[in-house]
């Protein structure tokens, strides 16, 4: 009676840590992916490097990728949905949708680590142009230029003279219903500075912020190298819109430690975009009756003391399912998940 | 050959958390704590409520603690100390000490859960006259008086009318080398501040900040009902000193957003001291020869993708001993750290 499989459902970075945790510790797992391709945003983003360690993201998930598919308990399905699921805890009954039919398997336990998706900058504000101007991108677009080392405007390939971050895009904003702050933003934008220093040295590089979050270690890790090693320009300023003059974009606002209006010439405006639950963490929450909470995000309702229990008992969430997630906090949660179901497998009460 | 037990070192809540984990898993743990009881600084500094989600301490901790206690994998040692190890990974010899005596055991795993100890806001710099005036506290000391309901001026026991927190106090500053931003002092401020309203509804309650770091949902769980619901004050400022004047403590310092000086009276100021690695967290990483920063916090040199490991192979190390952490982290990695030991301890490679 029951299953003493664990299914993960989401191949990024904490789904994989979670199945590669798990089966070290005895578990059969099965990873599902509905995308072609392991190793989630780095890899479908085409992420540069890592933050806050600067390590080659794609290196970096390989090796991650490769402790998942080599391990005999683990079996990897991508191209695969889940596309419904029966029972509870010790006794799921999942339905599996693959390009070669549907197929039907059982679970004791889940790990939801589905991920967030990155807020749509043309949504609901068309202030930053995003749609409109080639040269406006976002920090996913950032990454891939900065990993094919063609930090190029789009519009015409030249090399940008200067270059523009703006924060908070599509976080702590009450009109679009995002208050939380998305958390990574500061220090990804702090370490694209970095690496867009890096690749073309004579750009200058700005970063207009309402406040730089660089919590705990980033702050010596990536703030103060940005400053001092790279000469990123920190400005504290509101950016109310973008506009487009003379073939160069014109970024206004106001600098607001100064108190006074700017209007200045950029190449390249790259937009903080936010987090947000993933459709897959939309969809998986719905079909598995878990409590979200008013973003989308799966609620881990036991506290400080439980971060990975959801509302449904034999169900977990990791990572960036439960909101805004550093990948620090997505492989940790992955852990504290997987140690977590395989107990449950086993029959131990695990309780907060 | 070898051992199968993990010893914890530290029984707070990351080491309680890993300790209960690896016992679901069927793990035998041995837990030491120096202290003479458990519960790490919750307990120690008799912590009101939990950061973030408001629920009493001395309650979560006591069912953390009574789920170790209650395990029968689990044997905890209070006022007891780690005054030697030898060996190696899957089989060392810990000397412990304590009041009736030396006694060695074998592990073959280690988890180091050695904590932090609160900046001394005396040390180096006596600028806020936390030696000189009782009416300026520590947010360890008002956490002491907020859990006891008695948040009163330690001078006379008066009800306060006006109370200031100071932030970043040991924290971010290059002249103490304290670079790092101990990433949990602004959530902790605000939620003592809404504490302090409800529990002295009339005063008035000012937050002196360089930046308010309320990442993820810090933002929308605690600093906007700290505005909003509670009327706390937050004033971008920078405090330069602190004296006493006709009974009352005088905060002089810029306000930075007005750029003019100010000169504020205040009944209670609370120094919102930051972290440091804890003497335990020193002395057990020296006696086990990992690696620490110049902060003198654990290294866990693999990066982003293995949050737990540290340069000496069986020895894992969880929560603030590797650095600002806040309860969150502290519970998800004890429980990747669980997870890596017991799965080490079964003699799976655990890799990168």
């Amino acid at each position: 009676m029951g299953s003493d499989r664990l299914l993960v459902i989401g191949a990024g970075p904490a789904g994989l840590e979670a199945a590669r945790l798990a089966a070290s510790l005895g578990s059969q797992v099965l990873v599902v992916e509905k995308r072609d391709v392991a190793g989630g945003m780095p890899i479908h983003e085409n992420y540069a490097a890592l933050t806050h360690g600067f390590r080659d993201a794609g290196e970096a998930m390989a090796e991650l990728i490769g402790a998942v598919t080599s391990h005999p308990n683990v079996e990897l399905r991508t191209s695969t949905e889940v596309t419904a699921v029966e029972g509870s805890v010790g006794e799921f009954t999942v339905t599996l949708s693959s390009g070669t039919g549907d197929d039907t398997v059982e679970a004791g336990a889940i790990i939801l680590a589905t991920g967030f998706q990155h807020f749509d900058p043309g949504r609901e504000t068309q202030q930053y142009g995003y749609y409109e101007f080639p040269d406006v991108i976002t920090l996913a677009d950032a990454e891939a230029m900065l990993k094919a080392h063609n930090f190029v405007r789009p519009s015409n390939g030249e090399v940008p003279e200067r270059v523009a971050f703006i924060q908070c895009v599509g976080s702590r904003d009450r009109q679009i219903g995002n208050e939380f702050c998305s958390k990574v933003c500061c220090g990804i934008s702090s370490k694209q500075a970095i690496e867009v220093r890096q690749q073309v040295p004579d750009a200058r590089v700005f970063i207009f912020y309402i406040d730089m979050r660089m919590y705990g270690y980033w702050e010596n890790e990536i703030y103060w190298p940005a400053q001092e090693q790279y000469r990123v320009n920190y400005v504290k300023g509101i950016v109310t819109e973008i506009l487009s003059k003379n073939g160069r974009l014109l970024v206004r606002g106001e600098d607001t430690t100064m108190g006074r209006p700017m209007e200045v010439p950029m190449d390249i405006v790259v937009l903080a975009v936010g987090m947000e639950p993933s459709l897959g963490t939309r969809k998986m929450a719905e079909m598995l009756g878990v409590a979200t909470n008013k973003y989308g995000y799966i609620e881990t309702p036991h506290g400080e003391l439980d971060t990975v229990a959801t509302s449904v008992p034999g169900v977990f969430a990791v990572g960036a399912a439960t909101g805004p997630a550093d990948l620090d906090d997505s492989i940790s949660s992955a852990g504290a998940a997987a140690a977590k179901a395989v107990a449950l497998l086993r029959g131990a009460e695990v309780t907060v």
